[in-house]
């Protein structure tokens, strides 16, 4: 089975690495550029074949090792 | 108009990032973890109204700032 776990930052949380990327986007020449971003994936290869368990497993990795939950969110799309 | 970039690592790239959270996990007991990988995604607020000059340009600045196409593929999805 495999799973997605996308983490991006809550909203109202400062992301310079975006900012950067914003400024690099229009002096590249790229208008009408917003706000921009920047967030992690994690593609996880998982032998499991129960989807719920997967899901509360993957759940908690997060929690525990893949997010800062205080200043990150997170989403579990499994495949 | 927003959109979600999404860049991953190739296959057969190596990605030891991916291999030390792979660890970490195992390490915390989580069992049946196969292959991790990481990448990036970037969020972006586009003032564009036309969704095929939006796609145009955020393959674009794919191409130019976002990915390093030798390694990385990227996907972009508007939202």
């Amino acid at each position: 089975m495999k799973a997605r776990i996308t983490v991006t930052l809550k909203n109202g949380v400062l992301d310079p690495q975006g900012k950067a990327i914003e400024h690099a986007l229009s002096g590249l020449g790229f208008d009408g550029v917003g706000q921009v971003r920047q967030g992690k994936v994690f593609d996880i290869e998982l032998t499991a074949t129960d989807k719920a368990k997967a899901e509360a497993d993957l759940k908690a990795m997060c929690d525990k090792l893949l997010a800062n939950t205080v200043i990150e969110n997170y989403a579990v799309e499994i495949a």
